[in-house]
């Protein structure tokens, strides 16, 4: 409720209330951040907050919050913030592709819940002593991927700071009907991935050894660079799998492909199969130095691919693969939705099980 | 349009492209950001993308975006950021008043347009040292408000950085004809002012000299040194003001009273008288060292009240009257919108003119 000017502090800070809420900052207890995890933390967040509107389809915990429209619409709705040094670095990025991904990386988790963008808004923070080109990149990066995806800037704002930051807020739209959850598959559902995984964290690798240059040449090494700087949010096949109805649960791969699947089947409430030998390797991660182990290592927990991880019911195969030749785009079937019992395991042909000692990134 | 994975490398990027739109990194032309202005650059940015949505109502330049949805409703929504070294000092701010402080300055602008506000995303970026104490707090703060406010949080991230960083997108909702413009001010029209401005400004000078025990004691410093924590967002007055067709253009007051004036004006079209004794002067900036320069100065070029700044027509002087006391939120009638040409003067009793060197503050 709103309190009036005249009476705020006095009720809203009885003194003993002001003690104890600000106890938070000096309290003797030291339990540290990087000792609890992402995961954990945004769940924290969650639990503090009343859940249950009447217009709050899926509020935290998909890719995007999804809240009721008029006329069966449903407005989608996500955040996401590039911070340097965090992020990405400013000796192996570049401002005008950092404007691309910082909108780019937002569009994806519109993509994953099957909705079009529509508007952006933009927070950028700058050290005062950046150069106007600078500023010019991004903005030119940032309306490239706007342009491309039909997303509107319509708000920002500027602040100063010691390093670059860049925050985007995306707003999409779908039918309600259409949306596409991570909590929607069923036992027996195939699991997708689009294009292939494991190729930006090659990139990340080679960008921290080489450098920007690295880019200049369409070697493998320069494409694969590319894709860790510059990721292609799959906003079509995102949209077509949800208005064709095809996928039953969807997300984005941020975070590597065996952690993303474990949120997907815990929001599911199952178990997964994936097939090791099933998984596409992309060209980038061939006939390099790297070991057979490190390329599924890559594959397997790299993150930042921002494809596409969805399962379909089994009689859908021939719809999907079509829809793959007509966006060009690969679709590999590379498991199955098990029972939530029978956990989540990454099987060879032969058999044998893949040890998954990383699952993928955590910020904490 | 969306450009299919195997294609998108050479499409993207034929070779001299991409050495055009990289040279933002690195050209020899040093502007540096400093030198620009914070208006300049949301106009750059603003200027770099298409408007003219079928949807957008209002896109950059107001305190709030504005998008028509179905049923004559608005949605409204603007995205802010706190950060570390910035906006605050760990040294006098608290993890539960930054909380309280990073929401309620975007619902400030959602007040400002006379909307409800629904729902909110933010993005949380800390050291990991941090202690989780220190995360607790700021949720705490965040969700106090929002529950006083009514507004759900639906989505959120938190990541690694050097300093501690809030960014907040609140979304908001009005009837579309409701909704109160920068822009509407028209010659004749009163122009208004909630609560009383300069107190922020004051408390920051206290926070700085005397750091965070000051708020321990209810003497006037530390409320104005909680005024500056823990602004309130005037969101009740902001939609009394706008379902009563009272205000004709609104914003809030964050830059100081001056430079914000002189945005409306630019959005209106015209000029301004404020008178300069009329100016309320809050009880906290009395009785202190302060000389009567310096007093006004605060006043008029202190940031960071979010208080609301309206104009209003003078036959509705009565109602805003009554409403005022109904809120137990002074609203003072302190100039007039004139005509654009008279440019916009701070003028005394006697006719003395009030140079403004400082009009209020900008990041760059």
């Amino acid at each position: 409720m709103f309190i009036a000017c005249e009476a705020s502090f006095e009720e809203l800070y009885p003194e003993e209330t002001l003690k104890l809420k600000m106890r938070g900052n000096d309290m003797g207890r030291k339990t540290l951040l990087k000792g609890i995890g992402e995961e954990a933390l945004i769940k924290g967040l969650a639990a503090k907050f009343p859940s249950g509107h009447p217009r709050v389809i899926k509020g935290i915990g998909d890719d995007a919050a999804v809240i009721a429209e008029a006329g069966g619409k449903a407005l989608l709705t996500t955040t996401d913030i590039l911070i340097e040094g965090t992020h990405f670095r400013r000796e192996y990025t570049d401002a005008y592709l950092l404007g691309r991904k910082a909108l780019s990386i937002s569009l994806s988790d519109i993509a994953a819940m099957g909705g079009i963008p529509l508007f952006f808004l933009t927070s950028i923070a700058l050290p005062p002593d950046t150069e106007k080109g600078f500023l010019d990149g991004l903005y030119r990066g940032l309306s490239d991927v706007a342009f491309d995806f039909g997303a509107l800037l319509i708000g920002g704002n500027t602040a100063r700071s010691g390093k670059v930051m860049v925050a985007t807020t995306v707003l999409g739209e779908a039918s309600a009907e259409e949306v596409v959850y991570r909590g929607g598959a069923r036992e027996g559902d195939d699991i997708y991935v689009t294009g292939a995984t494991g190729v930006s964290a090659l990139g990340l690798k080679i960008l921290k050894g080489r450098g920007l240059g690295v880019l200049r040449k369409k070697t493998r090494a320069g494409r694969a660079a590319l894709k860790h700087l510059d990721p292609t949010p799959r906003v079509e096949a995102g949209r077509a799998l949800a208005t064709g109805r095809l996928a039953t649960a969807m997300m984005d791969i941020s975070d590597g492909l065996a952690l993303d699947l474990k949120r997907m089947c815990e929001e599911s409430g199952t178990g997964a199969v994936i097939k090791v030998d099933r998984l596409p390797v992309a060209d980038e991660l061939r006939g390099g130095q790297a070991t057979h182990g490190e390329i599924l290592d890559l594959i397997v927990s790299g993150g930042e691919d921002y494809e596409l991880l969805f399962t379909a019911r089994g009689r859908d195969s021939g719809r999907i693969a079509s829809l793959s030749r007509r966006l060009s785009l690969p679709m590999t079937a590379i498991g199955k939705v098990t029972e939530k019992s029978g956990g989540i395991r990454f099987v060879h042909d032969d058999g044998t099980e893949l040890e998954i000692r990383r699952p993928g990134f955590e910020h904490f």
